[in-house]
């Protein structure tokens, strides 16, 4: 059995996980916690303003571990694409700004019914997009997200999909993000993660609750739930992922708790069950 | 582009589909509307009786598409993994007695959160089961369900996973139940659907709500929701499944109709939409 973490050198706190703070209020609770990355989300840093939202981490000395979020690709219209494609541009250079190398994509629904044709586009939007972050030194992280939001938020759902997408991209700024939630009851996880070596981006944790009480905001604190976290942890690192942790959790009620006892408890959790 | 189907004559209502009623209601509702087949679930079964449900459906001359379900395998002590193997033993008798040669499994959680382990004992379960499955001309249906229900309902979720089983199991009475909602979003389905060739001795229908408004009692009536529900059969169909073709749709607001109007509902939608 792989050893527990000794402690918190590659935590990061997801701003989601703390979503009522600001950026600075994240950057101020990661210092105090002693939690050295900080994975942030676009709107948060708009509230901000970019470049002050670079300044607060780096007066503080937290490192980015990743920007949420590009992708959102498919749309109805040609117009609609071009300006989502703009838009990853500019998330692409705010990944620049902030200092991290890796921007987070989440691939979006189809805008029609096709699967298969929403998936090929998906594929072109990254390679148009691919030139453009190696440019910022920006490398792009494909998500794959849970199947059940197949329908309204990703139409990549396996690492498996993630992977062939990365092979045939072949590009050195373009990999994976690997999110335990999302990857957890794939039959294919320990081969599909061995595929992923050397194009692991970054690993996100947190659990998946029984009964899940919300399909969106109802993630779970590691150990409330049925995840192998630690078993998890052992397959990335066995595909040489050795970056930060993300934990990433969408919770209502996580959220209605004080954000220093929100980093307390997955700083606890983290060291026992990841 | 497929061609519509042109009658009712492979319509199956899945019992799920009008749970208020009981055999009995939901077979005078099937001869009403013209449709010839229906599946029957265990517990609607057991709530008329065994004897009796068998010859309601026989009197009216209906076909039983399937039986739902057997399954269920894992569990925490050797004495209840034995009750359920017995269990399944009953499903398979009752079966038989109600004519058809179909019974749906739906495989369960793990007792604990290891799920390889939990995959194993599933496959070494139904190699248990399938001398006295053959012995009653009873195949094993195994459907995968959507990842979602991995923690509470399934530890088959794909069905390339179910395709694995088949392949390793080899055995005549063994093969896939294809349910569109809890397959359509996976990217090897096209390839699966092909691996299926031969051993899916059933495909249930429903549809995907965006948003979905209840994990388990959210599904949706055919046309109301994203899946390409044509092209679905037309690769069902493509690997040679000419069988009934079930409509499964747990939803709590469709409930609420007199059962009437869901048959007519559901008879239209299924040649428009299927």
């Amino acid at each position: 059995m792989q050893e527990p973490l000794r402690d918190l050198s590659r935590l990061s706190l997801n701003q989601m996980t703390t979503k009522p703070w600001s950026v600075r209020e994240a950057v101020e609770g990661c210092v105090q916690a002693g939690i050295p990355y900080i994975g942030l989300w676009r709107d948060k840093v708009e509230a901000t303003g970019l470049q002050e939202s670079a300044r607060i981490v780096q007066d503080a000395g937290l490192r980015v571990s990743s920007l949420c979020r590009g992708g959102w690709f498919c749309a109805g219209s040609e117009r609609e694409r071009q300006e989502r494609l703009d838009d990853n541009r500019r998330a692409i250079e705010e990944a620049a700004t902030l200092g991290t190398d890796t921007l987070v994509l989440v691939c979006g629904p189809a805008a029609d019914r096709n699967l298969p044709a929403a998936r090929a586009y998906v594929e072109e939007s990254i390679a148009t997009l691919l030139p453009y972050a190696q440019e910022y030194g920006v490398r792009l992280g494909i998500e794959p997200l849970h199947p059940m939001y197949a329908g309204d938020r990703s139409v990549i759902v396996t690492l498996g999909q993630a992977n062939g997408f990365v092979r045939r991209l072949a590009h050195p700024n373009v990999g994976v993000v690997i999110d335990a939630y999302h990857v957890w009851w794939d039959p294919e996880l320990e081969r599909e993660i061995e595929a992923a070596r050397g194009h692991i981006l970054g690993f996100h944790v947190c659990d998946w609750l029984v009964p899940t009480p919300d399909m969106l905001n109802g993630r779970g604190m590691m150990g409330d739930g049925v995840i192998e976290l630690r078993r998890l942890r052992q397959l990335v690192e066995a595909a040489v992922y050795r970056g930060p942790i993300e934990v990433e959790i969408f919770n209502e009620a996580l959220w209605q708790m004080p954000g220093a006892q929100i980093l307390s408890l997955m700083s606890e959790r983290y060291l026992s069950c990841v």
